[in-house]
């Protein structure tokens, strides 16, 4: 018997792109193919693309690795899942698909072992195999884009709850008849700091406030956050003092997550903490304000490391 | 070698009292002796107590039981912890001790087993061993008194975080400039839900509102959540609107507990819980109003069952 080395290929499937990676025993990405998600054609069609995706890494496998052996295919998959099932129960970003028994369809055309976790436990357990988290037991990953998602690691493994919904940081009720959330709800955090938000609210203050931000001179329907950062890098106030304010309102749920969890660390990740400068430090100073001093002492609270990575590397992962 | 039955001490050192019972190794409190704790006499003064409450358990153990080994000492302590070194770093219901190695002080005087939890995750692991929560995989308990506490129970087993603080559910931030808490912060949900929080904010409204209460016949001075109940009972319409508010805010507290954990089960226990007619039903609207229908429908929202005795019965419970 060889001493094979073992490979996973990890899929995360976005609203978006659907990145496919091989991925080696150390949390190394060797090889990806990226495809257009396209929703709207349908779960039969996006099957498809993922099997195609599939059969392309295991040739580039064929083709340039001696010596090692597939272990499978893991799926991070966004939306409201039935883990047991392999199913997704409704995927908002997905074109508001239904009831997609997404493992079964894909096991039929690939004859590897299929896993599936949500996107932000993937993030969370790839950050935590090789990432921001490495080594530690207890750790928290908040995602900051266009929503807020979260991922929670004890004891070293995902922790998915009871009936497989753990997790939803972004709904932490932070504001008693607050803003009304993509949810549905009032006051959740994710209508605070995500991006999303952080664009709404510096749209309703550049209406209501006297202002001379540089904001102004972009076409104000087509503001992003991102727009919001370059702002603040150019030295816009306004621009600047929406970002610390999301920070400040994501502090209040970092202290939250402090009290609750006391966890060796807090992750931020998403592409919305590329403005970690103006968020983190507000973000910091806020969950001092509300939780106990020697509790947010010993948490560390650090910006992810993998990036886009994080949800196929540990997709990967739940075959290890 | 006989089969001897297992026993072990249990002990729920309180601000004001302190009972030590024999608990049996199904969880049976077999014989409790109760002393006054008054933590002013200083640490010496409390252990030699402590002592002496251990030393009458073992005579009674030794005239009345056969066959049985007690196992040691388990302590539910309030404050600040430090477990690794059996410490309690502050005391805030203990005249405010500092640094006291209660562990060591009685392993000095009593040759057994000593090991030690704080009160809110031993009534947790209590509940969790033959209450409300036997049987839950994932339980959250909340311990509704003159403040707010909490224990987390994951996959079977009291989750303490990593630095031994987790569990501060009453320290949720749920009014970012809202009432300011015990703990010398803004908004946190024991400042809107406790027991003391109910008085104050019954207090303020009797001074601010015309109303025909008869919570004024009460020396206002006086008042106590208890007062609130029954008044409420009596059919005095204000009371039972306090009583149903501070439901509401515990409400927002339980949808953060169900959106971060999805587990089995959450407990709410403490004197207070003897509202629960009026806490509870406004509590669990509330919840629904600000978390998934999905995930809320999956979780058990119930009374503690053990009312004092859950934390002694923890304490016993961390022997076996």
């Amino acid at each position: 018997m060889t001493n094979k080395k073992k490979y996973a290929i990890g899929i995360d499937i976005g609203g978006t792109n659907m990145p496919c990676s091989l991925v080696d025993e150390f949390g190394n990405i060797i090889k990806t193919i990226e495809k257009r998600t396209m929703p709207e054609q349908g779960p039969d069609a996006v099957v498809d693309k993922i099997v195609e995706s599939v059969e392309q890494i295991i040739q580039f496998f064929k083709k340039n690795i001696n010596n090692g052996t597939i272990l499978g295919v893991g799926l991070g998959t966004p939306g409201v899942l039935d883990l047991k099932n392999g199913k997704i129960i409704t995927g908002p970003n997905l074109d508001s698909w239904k009831n997609v028994p997404i493992v079964k369809l894909i096991e039929e055309k690939i004859h590897l072992p299929i896993r599936m976790d949500n996107d932000a436990n993937c993030a969370a357990i790839g950050e935590h195999w090789v990432g921001a988290a490495k080594g530690a037991q207890n750790a928290i990953l908040m995602t900051l884009g266009s929503g807020l998602g979260g991922g929670i690691i004890i004891d070293n493994s995902i922790y998915r709850g009871s009936h497989g919904t753990a997790g939803e940081i972004g709904h932490i009720s932070i504001v008693p008849d607050g803003e009304r959330c993509a949810c549905g709800n009032l006051g959740c955090l994710e209508a605070y700091s995500s991006a999303n938000a952080t664009v709404i609210r510096a749209l309703k203050q550049l209406k209501k406030k006297e202002t001379n931000s540089t904001l102004k001179e972009n076409n104000i329907s087509k503001i992003t956050a991102h727009d919001i950062f370059l702002n603040a890098e150019a030295g816009d106030l306004f621009s600047k003092n929406i970002l610390e304010e999301s920070g400040r309102y994501l502090g209040i749920g970092i202290a939250t997550i402090a009290s609750i969890f006391d966890p060796d660390i807090i992750i931020i990740g998403g592409g919305f903490s590329s403005a970690h400068k103006y968020l983190f430090p507000s973000a910091i100073e806020e969950a001092y304000k509300r939780s106990f001093k020697h509790v947010m002492d010993n948490i560390k609270i650090v910006r992810a490391k993998l990036g886009n990575d994080a949800g196929i590397v540990g997709a990967a992962k739940l075959l290890f």
